[in-house]
């Protein structure tokens, strides 16, 4: 249920319209400002469209991270997914952004497949399914073009042996209080969700353990995991290991009412299975920012502030300037919905193609990137 | 603190005068009949010393396992040990046992090393000094004289990959209301002792995993590990599992005050690295149920059930008719406790010597006896 801010945003729910200020401000993060965009900027080249267009808006450390960096000292990157369904463009986005970072930083990079979260908090699905989902979802890590050469993929039931004496590290020094406070657990909580937190939190100490010195981490992900890392950074000095540093993605509207994404309503997103089809079908019946009949649009404009296919289109495959010149068109009337839908299914049919290309391509290299 | 009755028995504490016919009681168990004792002789050929001195004195599901058995269903073993110090008698003792049902019954074992739980549950406790505890314990543990083709020593940090998934399976069924009133957990208390359960339930289920269908598991361990199978039976057969097996020893009084054993006043007990000048010394030493003075002892006797040499004595060196004699004539005041303590030191002395040989051997032995 949205709380008194009319949005809740934990690890497992996001609910309401965010007001990502309230959020940083509430979370106690750092937005990302222009400066650090110009410091970022002296590494990159380029900047990603995602800082651009403040995709990635909120961080905690990044300058002590380009400190560190600029004195010689490389980082590694770490990120994860709870293989519970198909992946759309809403993980692809943060994923896409973790590319970008480690071919410009030459980052290592960590990703971890949280199976076991996912049999631990569902109470109906199976390990056999999980782990179906994880093979596919580990398809999709692949096809996005990371590194195989510095980048090793983590599956909790498979690659505990690796996570566990870190685990523990982590475990003793974590309260119960502590979890009921951050992720809301109670009476009834079973106790392997009680003590995963310490499991997530592993992979940010794991970069220690392979240099065998203190090595920083740098995370990207969606503010809803903000949680996790609060607990991590509290105990890892103590522990004789960096903070985790954090860089913060917005959420992806859904295609649903009112930018809804759920995974139970296959139409309120794109997958990177769906074929050109299910696609086009998909972005013909989305939610928009219009208004209930043309005569009134042309009249009155249509809102692309709330609007999935305006943002799908701007993050993914619009120059910020034709972004701009749509959402002024847009919202004087001069476009109508189902024109920025035609532009968004010539868009995404053959970023699609391409994308499953490549995903059937991984088949052939998943063990390449496990972790040994 | 000990409870009302005086006493007070949980997985890390045992304090007071223990009443086993309460603890019975108490936590639903079954007191070993003589008729029970009867049907295991008819496979045993004849009863170990532990038996007839109801030394093991209580069980849950034994005659169900017998059936099991008669039908020609194999059973597995499984034991443990938290290394959080050296071996002693009081340690020995269920494990002996362990190695004659081994024998008897032709079963295979599983001995667990809860290295993570030591870790966990002492603050102060660093992982390098448990691990040296843990390979010092196996020494132990081999020197028993186990079967190597069929005994398997996991260490929890070792080899937790065999147990994860196993242990998620069961943390899934296990809420935190449920630890909390077996454990007594509460708020201050740290996410990985609270999921701890799980990890130590686990080598129940490894059986049935390893054969591929469901197959009984007995637990020989002193009553206050209880608590662990209960939550464990509870679950077992919604997991598609049989409920372990369990047959529980009482305590071995230390040779401190009042059969105090401490592991922190090393002269309460009499451990496997001892040399024949400790021993004569912790037993010239020890506590016993005796009088002030030799006069008083001669005209009143003295209290063989309270008395660690005794004990000592009746359990591990003596046939139970002389010990029988020995009881009398100590009430009688017929003996002396010098007596008492120089023919348990004349005991324990070779044993030990005997035992340091196998445990010197066991350091080759190490790999053969560790879980793949």
């Amino acid at each position: 249920m949205p709380d008194q801010d009319g949005f809740k945003v934990t690890p497992w729910t996001v609910e309401g319209e965010v007001d990502y200020n309230k959020l940083v401000q509430e979370f106690g993060t750092q937005l990302i400002t222009d400066e650090l965009l110009e410091r970022i900027k002296k590494h990159t080249g380029d900047l990603h469209q995602f800082l651009r267009l403040k995709y990635f808006f909120s961080h905690r450390d990044l300058n002590w991270l380009l400190d560190r960096y600029e004195n010689g000292e490389k980082f590694y990157l770490y990120t994860g997914r709870g293989p519970s369904g198909s992946i759309h463009f809403g993980h692809l986005m943060p994923w896409t952004f973790t590319k970008y970072i480690q071919d410009k930083f030459d980052s290592k990079l960590l990703f971890q497949l949280t199976d076991d979260e996912k049999f631990l908090y569902h109470d109906e699905t199976s390990m056999d399914k999980i782990s179906k989902y994880t093979y596919e979802n580990i398809l999709d890590i692949i096809a996005v073009g990371f590194n195989p050469k510095s980048t090793k993929i983590l599956i909790d039931t498979k690659h505990i042996r690796h996570l566990y004496p870190i685990a523990i590290e982590i475990a003793k020094r974590v309260t119960y209080s502590t979890v009921k406070a951050v992720f809301g657990f109670h009476d009834s909580t079973n106790i392997g969700m009680i003590s995963f937190p310490a499991v997530q939190a592993s992979p940010c100490f794991l970069p220690s353990k392979i240099e065998g010195k203190p090595t920083p981490c740098l995370i990207p992900a969606a503010i809803d995991q903000d949680p996790y890392w609060r607990i991590t950074r509290d105990i890892a000095e103590k522990m004789g290991y960096y903070k985790p540093v954090q860089i913060h993605s917005k959420f992806l509207p859904g295609l649903g009412t009112n930018g809804k994404m759920s995974s139970s309503q296959p139409e309120t997103a794109i997958f990177t299975t769906d074929d050109p089809e299910q696609i086009q079908k998909k972005i013909s019946n989305s939610f928009t920012g219009g208004q209930p009949t043309v005569a009134l649009q042309r009249k009155l404009g249509a809102n692309p502030d709330i609007c999935p296919v305006f943002w799908y289109l701007r993050y993914m495959f619009e120059s910020e300037k034709s972004s701009d010149e749509r959402y002024i068109q847009c919202k004087s009337g001069g476009l109508l919905c189902h024109e920025c839908k035609h532009d968004l299914i010539d868009a995404t049919k053959p970023y699609m193609i391409e994308f499953q290309k490549k995903r059937e391509k991984a088949k052939d290299q998943v063990n390449e990137f496990l972790f040994e």
